[in-house]
């Protein structure tokens, strides 16, 4: 989630943290982090998102922030440990990134780092750690987002050579999404309508809990709700959010998307669930 | 908290976490970080300890760790923000370490750092980035307990130059403590006896929940039960504690230790609560 005022995100968690062993069968740990000025909670589970204690508390806990990423994993590669559980933080510049990644790289993956090691054994960690190793390299200080999102754009290219690189990417100001399949999103904005989830039975009129002013993008893998209209990334395409709403993009030509049937397809093959 | 097999903190959490406004008038936020294998837990927040949801989550959470750093805030420099907030966490030689400090280090230090930069504005988290970016500086790989400790033992030394670094800092597997005024600790091994809290009226029988080969270090500013024996660190000393016994310790000579008034007195002048 991508905003540009502070927002509650209980609505979306709702339905999201049951695709952690109720409504889906992803179930090897979960975790949620919410940027808060410079500062960053994160919240990391390694047991089943839909019965921990941890997510309980999230479900229940009136956080606001203007950035937020939550992930529920399915182990393809490492350990069902606390250590290999997304979202993955590490700071560069001075402040706090934040990283989740749902997709497969190949053993090959394997980049020497200067500043960045995985801690945990995952593809993923890698991943990041050699997303921020680069950019520590090409810059001494923090350039702007056009230069970061050149060079992510960059980046991201490489590894997707690895296998299925769908991820997201914050510092807590903007937000990168990058799709290898499946990645949607959805912008509200005024006016602002009723929302109902796929997921549990349970409708908001975000008329009620928004100000004019506000306005949130939502990233997921398939969307959260069946009654709004949900747009999807092309394949290899990278975007950059920022105050709720994308101001970069990046996708090759044509733009390539896949079905829903295609993508889960393709991340059966990968040994992937969604 | 540093011990032989994980163990549950929830009693010295009891007692800690009282004084997080209640029976202490630190109330400028709190955090705990959790080692669990190679994984870190942390909970981070800006709200006074003693009514905070996420205390009330760890009080009643089952987290069995080696290695705990809990730490209440009152703040002396950089604002009540979440940022600002002990433990800190980095990366470092692919491991997470956690950091926190009692004390006040003065305007002047400002260490020039490679690999690690502070994100808030406080004086302690420039001496963790200070101290990991030594080490990192020093060693490309993570060498043995023994080189590190000798290693600190010299930075440690640097960095009390600049005021008041009661600090504890953990990789996980070991625990360093270092005093500069104020710092006891306690080691509990069989024969188990009871513990009564000083901040609640709270008592435990160890040995219904232990096991022989249980054996926990616990370290604080001040002893948390009242009718125990606790140690204390002298003036400058460093310790390594290992499998919750202390295995190394350097300290100037003759070893100096100052009351508890004392302690206090210094603590206040440096503008430092307890």
């Amino acid at each position: 989630m991508n905003c540009h005022l502070p927002t509650d995100i209980s609505f979306s968690f709702a339905g999201f943290s049951k695709r952690g062993g109720l409504t889906d069968h992803h179930s090897d740990g979960f975790g949620i982090g919410f940027f808060e000025g410079r500062g960053l909670r994160l919240f990391l589970d390694d047991k089943p998102c839909a019965d921990s204690p941890v997510a309980q508390l999230v479900r229940h806990y009136d956080i606001k922030s203007r950035n937020v990423i939550a992930h529920i994993r399915k182990a393809t590669q490492g350990r069902t440990t606390l250590e290999n559980t997304h979202p993955f933080q590490r700071e560069l510049w001075g402040g706090y990134w934040l990283f989740a990644h749902n997709g497969n790289l190949s053993a090959e993956f394997q980049p020497q780092t200067t500043y960045y090691q995985a801690v945990g054994c995952t593809d993923s960690e890698r991943a990041f750690c050699y997303l921020l190793d680069q950019l520590r390299s090409r810059f001494s200080r923090k350039p702007g987002n056009d230069e970061l999102f050149d060079a992510l754009a960059e980046l991201c290219a490489q590894v997707r050579e690895y296998g299925m690189f769908n991820m997201i990417l914050s510092d807590g100001n903007v937000m990168f999404a990058h799709a290898s399949t499946l990645l949607h999103y959805i912008v509200r904005q005024p006016p602002f309508g009723h929302a109902h989830l796929v997921d549990e039975d349970l409708e908001i009129d975000f008329s009620t809990v928004t100000t004019p002013d506000d306005r949130v993008a939502v990233i997921t893998t398939l969307p959260l709700t069946d009654n709004e209209i949900w747009q999807q990334l092309a394949c290899n395409e990278l975007v950059m959010f920022e105050n709720g709403q994308i101001v970069r993009r990046h996708c090759p030509e044509p733009p390539v998307y896949l079905t829903r049937e295609q993508g889960l397809e393709l991340a059966r093959r990968a040994g992937v669930s969604y």
